[in-house]
């Protein structure tokens, strides 16, 4: 159970587009919430709401250093989420080959 | 634009673990909202509910048969989420991979 709500996160984290684009950020070093939020013309507030999803769905880690919070990238690196998908997709071709094959034999019986 | 909403969607949708059990059932062929309501123990309206954000994602077609609603698989097969993904993930990987190597050459210096 627990991991189910841990993917639930990581997939609400990556369902906005200002996130995908701050964990990209985050990808090429550490930065403050006002570094973060100045390319989005975003307020402070706006994106500390973001980092805080982030920072649940553990993809961002955070802490505060002087007066500023420096985000940088969490534990978290979207395994459970691409590995969710991927067996999804593969079991689903799997089973998209299944039915293909089995509509070719029935062409064969039919002939 | 569009593209970006349409994935925000992909992730939204994925974000729940009814509505990722109820992608994984209709793999297995076509269903009624009732039936898959049932092994969940839900209303009718709450399932409903999964299978509109579903199709808003395009992730689920549904079509009225008589006086049921029937449910398939849509268009989409997560292509888009599992391309965001792994492009995030490479580039990640090669940004480690690159420091790993200043590292590297910075105690060779030392030496």
């Amino acid at each position: 159970m627990v991991q189910y709500q841990q993917i639930d996160r990581t997939f609400g984290a990556l369902s906005d587009p200002t996130r995908r684009a701050v964990l990209e950020r985050l990808g090429t070093g550490s930065a403050t919430i006002t570094e973060l939020a100045e390319p989005f013309e975003m307020s402070l507030t706006g994106m500390k709401k973001h980092v805080r999803v982030l920072e649940e769905a553990e993809l961002v880690s955070t802490e505060k250093v002087g007066r500023a919070r420096r985000c940088s990238l969490g534990p978290r690196r979207l395994e459970d989420a691409q590995t969710w998908i991927e067996s999804y997709r593969e079991n689903l071709e799997g089973r998209l080959d299944r039915l293909g094959e089995l509509l070719e034999s029935q062409k064969g019986k039919k002939r």
